[in-house]
């Protein structure tokens, strides 16, 4: 008999609540700040920027929220996602580990983003907002919000990180194939877009600049409203829907896991996967070793520090306590492996300094190898993003081959690379190659952060 | 009490046996001919080619074939497909008519191909076989069969028609990913190729190129053999799977087709859902109308000759008695929808002429605006291929709008298009536009085409 290799839920057994671990957690989280008079952030602060349902949700305390029907029915088209046993994979490595990944690639956007990007858009919609606002990196939130508006009826504006538009400009064609508007950004189109294009034409952009301008179109107009991909909590809350799958379908097998290895950027992947499995370990369930992993390129939580800081380049956004590499950070170019984010959601921050949690960083080099290694025997091409969970999944199952354990490794794998092959043509080739970021530069990058007591 | 949307099998419940449609076919399909002797081909003439499973298969009688167990495994890494009720597009089109489709970008190659590349790897593998050489348009079956060969440790050498070589690096990228070698085709490798390139070195290549290039390597090495991916009975045989899990799917929400619609390029996709549906008629289970969809581009069925032909531009392989348009016809450039090939498998070819299945053409335009359609409703991003199937299901749902009829359609959406976005972003941009071929065009590729009796 042939144990399985995909474990599968029927559309019937997928949850139908959100989890958010500030219920049980031993302290709660710090607020969010206001980012002129640094008081804790009102609702009223957040407005301007979001529906009142996802502020309620930012705020919530209570332990589970109701998914709306009309949510559910998007989740069908691809939710429950399977859980597979990475046979293949453990074969090739010889080891007697146990490896689980959830496969997020399933979406139609091909990651997890849509988990979050369908209920922001439905809550949006519920209150009359006409458009929503947005940045993207690589494009993988940007598309997964344009095909989640499309959904509602909602218009999508879209402001890309330049150097990506540039360089991917098959992932703007998605966004405009589900009716989004896409930008480059630095634009044109904002103030503090044509600032930047003044100093520099040719500018690159970052993330935290295209939160800038995406919120500061939110912020002058009623009737639209602006959504983040990653970072923040009702985000977070979001995401839980894929470790809650997974520990239905882990129970269908029998097992619970001894690690868990999520990557890291924002810090939404991570939480989805591990906050249904850390409360199940706060109530003494299971007792799985549960570790982050981000890229040595930016290491927020390894290197970052733990206090307030912006969002956003420009200093809109309310103030967050978060491990932060300083709002103005911008990793290097040469970094393929996406997590390009400055800060760390506040949630994993803060259950990384209760030490809930754990942290490493690996090299890109590492986590291609590895991402070679998993899509010749498990068939699916990662995503530069969860190349580092694999990475980290493969480690600790060497270590279990020299220790002879048979540990199960649970990870995620939040999305396919079928639009990241240029990075993978780079590793090829043996055009990659790793940069250990240096003290000063992260040294640089903090100065600009407000100091607050 | 909300319906399915996604329709899935368990493990256990995947078809463990390939559906041979030549057993229930009132006449037998005119065998493949010698390409020098013109008498009908035997064993012994594509032993040079493929491995003798393959050859029995290839001219077998029986009804069913097990499917080998190391074949079921690795299917399991994305099979079953699910099998989805397009339930956003009947809502967005108003329609009283069901759309069933059944998925098969879940494969890691993100098409239905992987599922004869698989068995073509492994049964050449248990012969010994060292290395197998392909050809490959836009990439889909090139990358299936090194993700393939990847599985089973061989060698994969893959021609890849130079146009897209130069148009489309990913899927390149792609192929080495899984470890594949790629030439642009035609290539410095083979004779054939350097006589091409020394007329023009600029050769935009061709299907029927990259075949001749990909067989000639083949037959001069003992350790080496040759794998198609569309046109032969085999491989339209393991493509059948797809059928038999459709099947299954549709009974367990209690449907049978009354419309079933599917893409037809070599006719693989066709074939693998349509033939289990066939056998269905035949016997009198149900009484599906059953129909080819091609692009107007390159209207095989409809508009070339069914006569013997050669399968590659050389004329090295066997003749086989199919539609054709001629073995040395181009589409033109402009055609963005795959399908490309320049004759139908000979199997598709013949129910056709039994009058057992229909066939219309589409021009493209009408398929891109029904992909957009279906992206904006359904999520998923089709590939070009099955943009033609997508369009056609739009046809009959909204003939049933007019006539009020609740009929249920079935299609395959046969891979997700996120390497084929420049196509839509010509389309979004207006760029692309219809060509109705002329018949004089048809004409000049058939003179080549040898006159058997």
């Amino acid at each position: 008999m042939i144990e399985r290799t995909k474990i599968l839920l029927e559309e019937n057994e997928m949850p139908t609540q959100w989890y958010n671990i500030v219920a049980d957690l031993p302290e709660p989280p710090p607020p969010a700040l206001h980012p002129g008079t640094h008081q804790p952030a009102t609702a009223e602060d957040f407005k301007p920027l979001f529906p009142m349902a996802l502020v309620e949700q930012e705020v919530s305390t209570e332990r589970y929220i109701d998914i709306p029907g009309d949510v559910l029915d998007v989740y069908r088209l691809w939710r429950p996602s399977p859980l597979f046993r990475a046979r293949r994979l453990e074969k090739h490595l010889d080891t007697p580990a146990k490896i689980f990944y959830k496969y997020e690639g399933v979406s139609p956007a091909g990651s997890h983003k849509p988990n979050t990007a369908v209920p922001q858009a439905w809550y949006n919609a519920q209150e009359g907002v006409r458009k929503l606002t947005t940045e993207t990196g690589a494009g993988q939130w940007g598309s997964s919000l344009a095909f989640a508006c499309a959904q509602f009826g909602l218009e999508c504006e879209i402001w890309q990180v330049a150097a990506s538009y540039l360089a991917k400009p098959h992932r703007r064609t998605m966004m405009e194939t589900w009716g989004g508007r896409v930008h480059p950004s630095p634009s044109e189109v904002t103030e503090f877009g044509r600032k930047l294009l003044a100093e520099n034409p040719d500018h690159p952009g970052s993330l935290g600049i295209a939160i800038s301008e995406a919120v500061s179109e939110a912020i002058e107009d009623e009737t639209v409203r602006y959504a983040l991909g990653s970072v923040l909590n009702h985000v977070l809350l979001h995401q839980t829907i894929i470790g809650e799958e997974a520990l239905l379908q882990l129970a269908k097998v029998g097992e619970t896991p001894d690690v868990l290895v999520g990557c890291t950027g924002g810090g939404s992947n991570f939480g989805g996967l591990a906050f249904p499995f850390l409360r199940e370990k706060l109530a003494g369930k299971m007792n799985p070793v549960i570790r982050c992993v981000e890229p040595a390129a930016c290491p927020t939580l390894t290197k970052g520090e733990y206090r307030y800081d912006f969002g956003d380049t420009a200093g809109l956004t309310p103030l967050m306590k978060m491990h932060t590499l300083g709002h103005g950070f911008v990793p290097e170019p040469i970094h393929a492996g996406g997590l390009r984010y400055h800060g760390m959601a506040p949630l994993v921050s803060h259950v990384y300094e209760l030490g809930l949690v754990e942290a490493i960083a690996l090299p890109q080099l590492e986590c291609f190898e590895g991402a070679i290694k998993f899509a010749r025997s498990e068939g699916i091409v990662p995503a530069p993003e969860p190349t580092h969970a694999i990475a980290a999944a493969i480690r600790e199952a060497l270590a279990c081959k020299e220790s002879g354990e048979d540990k199960i490794i649970l990870t995620a794998l939040c999305g396919h690379g079928h639009l990241d092959l240029a990075s993978y043509d780079r590793y090829l080739r043996g055009e990659m190659r790793d940069l250990e970021l240096s003290d000063d530069v992260i040294k640089a990058a903090m100065l600009d952060v407000p100091e607050i007591a």
